[in-house]
């Protein structure tokens, strides 16, 4: 399966009757495309701040209105998803707070959720169901051409509830796995410390590594830019790609989730001391030990579905 | 193009008579498939130490020979491959070093070079002409049934020929450089040391970083080891894969070229320190700076060729 092409589905009723998305970027315009696609809803309203983008979003036409304002977006939507940075989230609702309708479901696609819960829970509208969320569907691309309608298929979205217990929450909260799972997605409920936790391990350290090793290389004195990019099939190539990911996100991400990253990243920081250590005693049956045990991780996440079984260098080749 | 088809080749003369390639792993039998694919050598001969690879190498049929010793293989041989871990290359070129032709190369496609290359000097055959190899291409996979013709196509293989200018080593350069060629490889002339800083940057310390991230994750008490797999989209499953790799190469990887690696190594865990420390101190635009400069590598990667535009992603979705 590639591009919009779907699996034949059955459409169901339109779950909700009008959409707002609030920022048009590669998460946001997918959740719009699969949305429509599946006829998740009725309607669908986008809104970004940037206006460059607000135009691009009009030509790409994966929305029935483009909105000119975050407050006319939101009017009359009975779910609205903030597609941003995560810092930007939760001031935007905030700042929309008196526009939105009594009844409607408010979430965002995150990839922190601690920082974001604790700032959306700062929005006096008792009578809003509060659902922060995240999508885990990554990739190294953004903007609203990068958006896909199939990006979610397959893909665990979380979501981090508030510790509310009333039915209507529980019914929103019903209505929004819901239409996660009609855009293909499986849906899991999480506590939203833990989310940071596990997601720091398997996206934001992974980033930050990434990021890091793509740094080191670009500066160094002894080997050349040129040569790092030239013999980059050994293992760098993938590190470029993740690296290549939004810097106002990733930025977002590090600062919102500090703790959890810091604490993992100590963690990763200690382990790479003794690998470093093995290496200069010359513990060759120390480092085999590891290597060899990191190879079950991977069968893991094979067997897991989290990976076609085809590796992946086959595509990049022959061309 | 994928799997064992080729682009319609003029297939030229062979270029050498008899090609003996010692270790069926991934690498040797594509070499063997690669070079029986295009025409390089009338006959092919391969040995493995480990009997069961031989077996599986007879029933692949790759080569017109399985021999059943090294010797054996090398015996009448105008080109010797070895395509064994680092490690175990100059040690298994000494031992049949009596039974090589007069006149005929040794080459190897360890991923470290100045080690290899040391050892291989130490072969008391002035009549052979010993330029050592490297073709990178990388894969998690290893293994005889992992190996395919179209591996080096458009890929690198850098070679690190002997100070040597006698006007034989100058025409066996030229025609190993013609073999890798008529294989699909780029063939570039390097400096042992020099080869062995920039693999330490574009594919020893990713590996070694992979293998540390994976390991750290797997060692967690506050993140399930089922939880690491299960999320693993947003970035960790690119570091799986490369964890993935050949434990017995990469322990003789380190091993060998451990100044190299151990030098990149304090350079990258500087810049870790650095970055740790503005997410600490919450220095947002330090951390933007630094993910917008690693898009540009992105960008010099993908102009070069040694990536196609399209993301990676794409084919894993929808499963």
């Amino acid at each position: 399966m590639s591009g919009d092409n779907l699996a034949p589905a059955r459409i169901p009723a339109p779950l909700y009757d009008r959409l707002a998305v609030i920022g048009c970027g590669m998460i946001g315009s997918s959740v719009a495309r699969a949305a429509r696609a599946r006829g998740a809803v009725r309607e669908i309203a986008v809104f970004d701040l940037d206006m460059a983008v607000r135009a691009r979003a009009e030509a790409l036409g994966f929305a029935n209105e483009v909105a000119a304002s975050m407050a006319d977006a939101v009017r009359g939507a009975d779910l609205v998803v903030f597609a941003a940075p995560p810092l930007s989230i939760a001031p935007a609702a905030l700042a929309v707070g008196e526009y939105l309708e009594p009844g409607a479901t408010l979430t965002d696609v995150g990839s922190v959720k601690t920082a974001v819960a604790e700032g959306l829970a700062q929005l006096e509208r008792p009578d809003v169901f509060v659902i922060p969320g995240h999508p885990i569907a990554g990739a190294e691309t953004s903007g609203p051409d990068a958006g896909r309608a199939n990006l979610f298929q397959g893909r665990w979205t979380i979501l981090t509830p508030q510790a509310r217990d009333d039915a209507g929450y529980a019914r929103a909260l019903g209505r929004l796995t819901a239409f996660w799972e009609t855009l293909g997605a499986n849906v899991e409920l999480m506590d939203a410390r833990h989310h940071d936790l596990v997601l720091a391990v398997t996206s934001h350290i992974p980033h930050l590594i990434a990021y890091n090793i793509v740094g080191t290389a670009a500066d160094l004195e002894t080997v050349t830019r040129g040569e790092v990019i030239k013999y980059s099939a050994g293992g760098f190539r993938d590190f470029t790609r993740i690296a290549a990911s939004d810097p106002v996100m990733w930025r977002d991400v590090f600062l919102a989730n500090k703790d959890a990253v810091l604490e993992i990243l100590g963690r990763f920081t200690e382990d790479l001391q003794a690998l470093s250590r093995a290496i200069r005693w010359g513990e060759g049956e120390k480092l085999q030990a590891l290597f060899t045990r990191t190879r079950e991780i991977r069968r893991g996440v094979i067997d897991a579905g989290q990976e076609t079984r085809e590796p992946n260098f086959g595509r990049e080749e022959g061309g």
